[in-house]
């Protein structure tokens, strides 16, 4: 069986649950692997020191907030930062938070 | 008696405080608000339907978080926002968050 995710159309996506999404150091260092990776990954693949469930909300709350998109791959789901949404509503924001050194 | 408030200093600035103290549709009017008057004004002048108390906890978030700077004049406190050390800190992220229409 097929899950579908739901993910926020780009006209639906708000600015404070983007920043609140971003507002996290898990959340942040997803995102910054996510950018790194345009074809998307399995963030279960990353060493972020969280456990599995805890995981699964960060990625939830990425998802939902319309920060990343998420497929299931077989029993993987990979993640793909939305880029292109996110540029276009906020030109500028997801390259100061990348230029972000701390 | 003069309060002397406590700001970080640039290099103490955190992009996880910043986009916290972001994620807040009262703050982010008042730091819009701040964005068009490069001088500063005191935040009670804002119509943002909250209690003062309120507010005082909004201002402080932002101040601590290196968002606004807020400096005693008489009975006021007047905030600034501190674009600069944003601007040089997470070039393009603040102008992205006040680009938002929603």
């Amino acid at each position: 069986m097929t899950t579908t995710l739901a993910h926020p159309a780009r006209d639906e996506i708000r600015i404070t649950s983007v920043l609140h999404a971003l507002a996290d150091p898990v959340r942040l260092r997803i995102v910054r692997a996510l950018a790194d990776c345009e074809q998307g990954l399995s963030c279960g693949v990353l060493d972020l020191g969280v456990t599995a469930s805890t995981l699964t909300h960060h990625v939830r709350t990425l998802r939902e907030a319309g920060v990343v998109h998420v497929r299931p791959q077989g029993t993987s789901r990979i993640s793909t930062l939305r880029r292109d949404d996110l540029d276009a509503l906020y030109p500028g924001l997801l390259d100061g938070v990348l230029a972000a050194r701390r």
